[in-house]
């Protein structure tokens, strides 16, 4: 793996050098104070070894890649049963886009547009009480990463809670149309929770490793869901995990990805490895610039990508 | 490869055993007459062999599958200048939509609706006659199916002009904003022609191979195109070549792939094969249904996803 | 007025045999509970006269047509700066639409879509307590309406908050962009409570007369608005009035008008009539079917257009 | 009458010190060449006498002003049944869009919009020649305006044709729906021509005088169209007379209004005047904004407005 530290400490040095870094998001304050220089990234191998370069143990706020992993409890919870509430295609629209959703009279077109991700907290939360929920989710996370440290940023998500109007709109709207069976300050309690949890490059990569190995965990054993499932999760996240730059991440870095607003982005190449990119400056459509700009790079120079011989 | 023969023959008998075919195309009356009965599949190994079953030898109107030939070889004209004419996102929208060729003042988001390969079809164009560029685009067909039997059906080709309204719409719509250079009636000539294009299984499948190979015929070395650029069109592919039904093909089938109203449907698993299915029913978004069932049962059945480890 | 009267006689009656009345709103229970069988119609002519038939003195939930008064009410606290708030162009979409919101960055189209409306409660709340902008809107209608006996229906209020999602939706995304002050809660009581208000026919046809005499109640003398400003919500009311009907009425009924899903409509005849007009049963656009058709019949009868000569 | 020229004259000497004159249209390079310091204003009364100040007397391209007498003449051929064709609500949109059409399928939402218009021409032209059709329409407005010299600018109306693509578009679209039933290119042929008749402010003031007097040209004493049809185009008018200013326009003039991107409008004061006002620089919606300044300013100091009692 010499070779693999050798790229990402490149990587990391000409993330160094690169003076466009994007705009950090300022929607919400507490993620407006993030540094913009810092840059991270890290590798999962299938052994469960973790290669990393930059500030790749420097937690930020996993914000919608959290996503990823709600679906997943959720598919474990209802099976394909998930998908006649929320759809999986493509939206051709920014994120937080209301129209789509009343041309389709409130069924969210996929589980990564915030509509989808606010009716899979919907389905996660299941009638239980917001806690139990934003406990499960974080035990999840923790076992994927197998690591009990991770924790949720209380006041990244109460200060969601406070600039949380879009959602609100969005929940409520859903709500409307009988999509959402919990109350709606439940379902976003939930929401704004799992958006605030705070990750390292390292546990976020190693947390995606069994999307990397056809739903099993490789370095654990432990089958996390069958192996058609992590097949369609990584569809998913190809197909709509940089909201409306998915055609040019799968473009640039031709691996399933999901781009979160606080400046990460997990990626996978099947059988190869899970990675995580950090870097908070985003780009005009919402992914990070320098974590898109290195997941390139890497993909490019160890040659993975789902689209080749 | 007799595993594959058997599979093939398996996949046909079910589906000559399918009641629900879908819908024949009839928005123009060439289309509609075709017998919906019919259901071929055809795959192209490395070698350059050609396993296939059913009405694999039997010719049909390739439609929207010709797109992915045509982008190729404006690819080949312009480079990835190209992409500042077209763009490369899933569009959330049927295939004919001009909402958003509006929204976006007449960039069409993608080379695979019909917007975007009218578009395409300019670039091809680019200030020669519609004759010499129908002309190239055949050449360049039979030079990669490796069959010089293959001809334009003319009775489709002005079957779809004289019905051709709404691709007009598009084109001069296009033409407004500036996005199309030839005079409007030429391009839609040249569209015209390239979707009256008829092919069997077996010649779409083989005509294919290229992409499966990083770009290099693998039957005659031929390099084709750049490997990043095979890679490229088939993130398109996988991205947008189903329409609205793109993120479903990703989801059940797991392979880049074209559809067109034909019926037909062309699919690669890099370093695998490339794969030609034809049945004429299709679904409510517009893409071939057997087909569609047919790709699934094959990609599981051989374990062929990008998505795989 | 014995010819008024005779013609409003006359109207009743063919209201009477009318077998296809439209559906009653079902969107709350409160709502859905009103015998559809009811019509009732009152005049009041600028003397102050108010000349009535059928059920005009049955009091019924006002709904949308209170959007008129608090238009009226918020215009005199903040004057024509009210207008950058909020547009006065048609809608051409439906009273709840959300698309448009969306388009139009948080700016609401004009005051009697949803979406306006509440933007106008925000104004009319201003700083203050619910309770008090509430009273302060119901003050202003007895006054107009000359009758202090004028409530608000408490169970319908109540049964539109526990129904309010689709409000809701609408108020926190305009919150997210900033276009309105108040919490979102207290806006949406304010205008929960508004719709409630529980008025007869002739009660609100008494309450519209200054529309019909430039700013002056005849009745009373008094100046309630400028006479510009009088002329100015009667265009509002004829372009927008009637949601995404609103160009049907003005070519059938000629006369400016506000519907509301409670089945009233309130319309104008400058200088003639202030008129209100009430059956529970709505066409698919949302407005009451028969009480256009009276409004049609009567201006019709009456030679009452703004259009002629 | 004294006093109305005096008015006139006071606007055409406010109108010459107006700096912001709005941009002159450009989308043909005819109206682009038109002298933007221009302004004319006439008032026909119900005796026909036709009074005026400014470039009055000047010719201009009437554009979209045309779109009320093509309506009016189509309402004469096919009587309510045209409404089946086109629709009388307010757009919402721009003067050219094509969204809503697609929402629609294919119905236009009024007669003045682009899309509505063309679908009139088809309607006036009914299986006749082009220029049967253009004759039709010429010696309708010749006898409406009681003068035979107007005539159809061709350098105007060739060069609408060389640069018609946005309307080709919305044709071919109608078209794909069976919205138009004639050949597309006689369709376009009508309506381009319709547009560059060119007229003075004083012929056109004249020509709309049936509108302000019950259908009944006054001067000459022919009935043009009934009392309640020139009622309801007097309604289409106000509503959707300025595409997406429409609201504005009703909100500050108060009469029903035509505009063109020459920078004519025509405006009705029912039972008072017909008014015409040039000016050929338009405002961001596409209206003349001197025009609509002095016909504001008119009906102010004139006291017209169809809202006043």
């Amino acid at each position: 793996m010499a070779d693999l530290q050798n790229v990402l400490d490149e990587i990391v040095q000409e993330a160094a050098e690169c003076a466009d870094r994007g705009v950090v998001a300022s929607y919400i304050p507490e993620l407006a104070k993030v540094d913009p220089d810092q840059f991270g990234i890290a590798v999962a191998l299938p052994d469960g070894q973790v290669v990393s370069a930059g500030d790749a143990g420097t937690g930020f706020s996993i914000q919608s890649v959290s996503k990823v992993f709600t679906l997943t409890l959720a598919l474990g919870k209802l099976g394909d049963g998930l998908w006649a509430r929320v759809g999986r295609e493509p939206s051709g629209n920014p994120f937080n886009s209301i129209v789509q959703l009343e041309q389709e009279k409130g069924r969210p077109r996929n589980p990564f547009i915030n509509a989808g991700a606010i009716a899979v907290a919907d389905l996660v939360l299941a009638g239980h009480q917001p806690r139990e929920a934003i406990g499960e989710i974080l035990r999840f996370m923790r076992q994927l990463a197998d690591d009990d440290s991770i924790v949720i940023d209380e006041s990244v998500a109460h200060s969601e809670m406070a600039h949380g109007d879009r959602n609100a709109s969005l929940a409520h709207f859903m709500k409307s149309f009988g999509s959402i069976d919990n109350p709606v300050d439940h379902v976003l309690g939930v929401y704004f929770h799992q958006c605030a949890i705070a990750m390292t490059c390292r546990q976020l990569a190693r947390a995606g490793l069994f999307l990397a190995g056809d739903g099993r965990d490789p370095a654990t054993g432990a089958q996390v869901v069958s192996s058609a499932r992590a097949r369609r999760i990584n569809a998913v996240m190809l197909m709509c995990g940089h909201y409306d730059g998915s055609g040019e991440f799968a473009h640039r870095v031709g691996l399933p990805g999901k781009s979160g607003v606080g400046g990460g982005i997990l990626a996978i190449a099947p059988g190869k490895a899970s990675i995580a990119a950090w870097s908070p400056g985003l780009d005009p459509v919402g992914n990070s610039k320098l974590g898109s700009a290195a997941l390139e790079q890497l993909a490019r120079r160890m040659g993975w990508s789902v689209f080749r011989a």
